[in-house]
């Protein structure tokens, strides 16, 4: 089960420890470089679109399986699966973001918290009702 | 980029033709059964929680970018980042699931479409408002 990286963000982002916990919170715009050889499968994203964002989590520990939510030393640790620390033993992120603007490979979206440099592995469409599909 | 499985979907859909194409067209109830050596990340999760189940789709191709969606004849072809094709470059599956049951390493869920067999990757809770995190 061997990912391949399909592109990159680029991010002002560049530090964990200040990086938003999540896209929603104050995340700024960042630039998804995709890589030509997924160009076919971007086609039909468009400016306006919520897309879910899968990404390899690169700088994550893969050896933490109980963790305190949102490093909150008030909170009592609990499984990570209850939790979306990056630390996980595979260290997928999965973000809701909003296009802004396409241009070719590169897509300008809002609402995402990695980190600059982060492999893209996926994107899917957020799901709307089962009459939508 | 290296995934390990965490475990394995246990579900009577062993056909990709004859599965619903989402968890909520009429998936039957299905159980995740997790490796030992993942059990601490298990902490917390109970009956009634929402879930985000990650697979990887390993009956999947990965040389398709795209596809019509849903297999409609009467649509067009279009990429397959909008789609949820399980064809793709990184056959990840993302279902929403709800827990009706956990006993031990087993949780019984609603709503997994996923074929049986299936390797588990990551689970993350479903993300509530901002306040609620």
């Amino acid at each position: 089960m061997e990912l391949v990286a399909i592109g990159t963000v680029r991010s002002p982002l560049t530090d964990r420890a200040a990086a938003p916990k999540q896209g929603d919170e104050g995340a700024p715009e960042a630039t998804l470089e995709f890589d030509a050889g997924v160009a076919d499968a971007l086609d039909g994203v468009a400016s306006g679109d919520e897309l879910l964002v899968l990404t390899w989590l690169d700088r994550a520990r893969r050896d933490v399986l109980r963790v305190r939510p949102r490093d909150d030393p008030a909170r009592p640790v609990r499984g990570v699966f209850t939790t979306r620390s990056p630390d996980r033993p595979n260290p997928i992120g999965l973000h809701r973001v909003r296009v802004v603007a396409v241009d070719g490979l590169h897509l300008r979206v809002r609402d995402l918290e990695a980190l600059d440099g982060t492999p893209i592995v996926d994107v899917k469409p957020v799901l709307g009702g089962v009459d939508e599909r």
